[in-house]
């Protein structure tokens, strides 16, 4: 089963990656992109039985090592490929 | 309008950044975590009249910027938030 696992920033919490982006992209004339946060992107493999399980142990995992929870909150999407 | 774009190494290449992750998962004792893959993600801010322009934009911006095509490929959603 596939989980993905989405990290951000905190809303709160300055994003030099996501501000120095959007700046090259006005450099480049995309005025329309207003902003951009960015964040990073997992896609684990994970044997388990429902999709429940498949996101609680995403969730743990996300926990204790893809995020850090003091600035970043997650997301997670669980689906069968 | 919310552009959400992401990148992912292509699967014939090699990801020595998921390979880690899955090896850390391992030493903590996740060994139902078969497999990960590392990737970016990015939400743009843009300023479009419609979905379908808000993710034409950001195919554009994803193509000239955000990835690389030889090695990775990107996937796109559009919302409103």
């Amino acid at each position: 089963m596939k989980a993905r696992v989405f990290v951000t920033l905190k809303p709160s919490v300055f994003d030099p990656q996501g501000r120095t982006v959007a700046e090259a992209l006005h450099t480049l004339g995309y005025d329309a992109v207003e902003g951009v946060r960015q964040g990073k992107y997992f896609e684990l493999d994970v044997r388990a039985g429902t999709p429940g399980e498949a996101r609680a142990l995403a969730a743990e995992v996300a926990d204790k090592l893809l995020a850090n929870p003091v600035i970043e909150s997650y997301r997670i999407e669980v689906g069968e490929v």
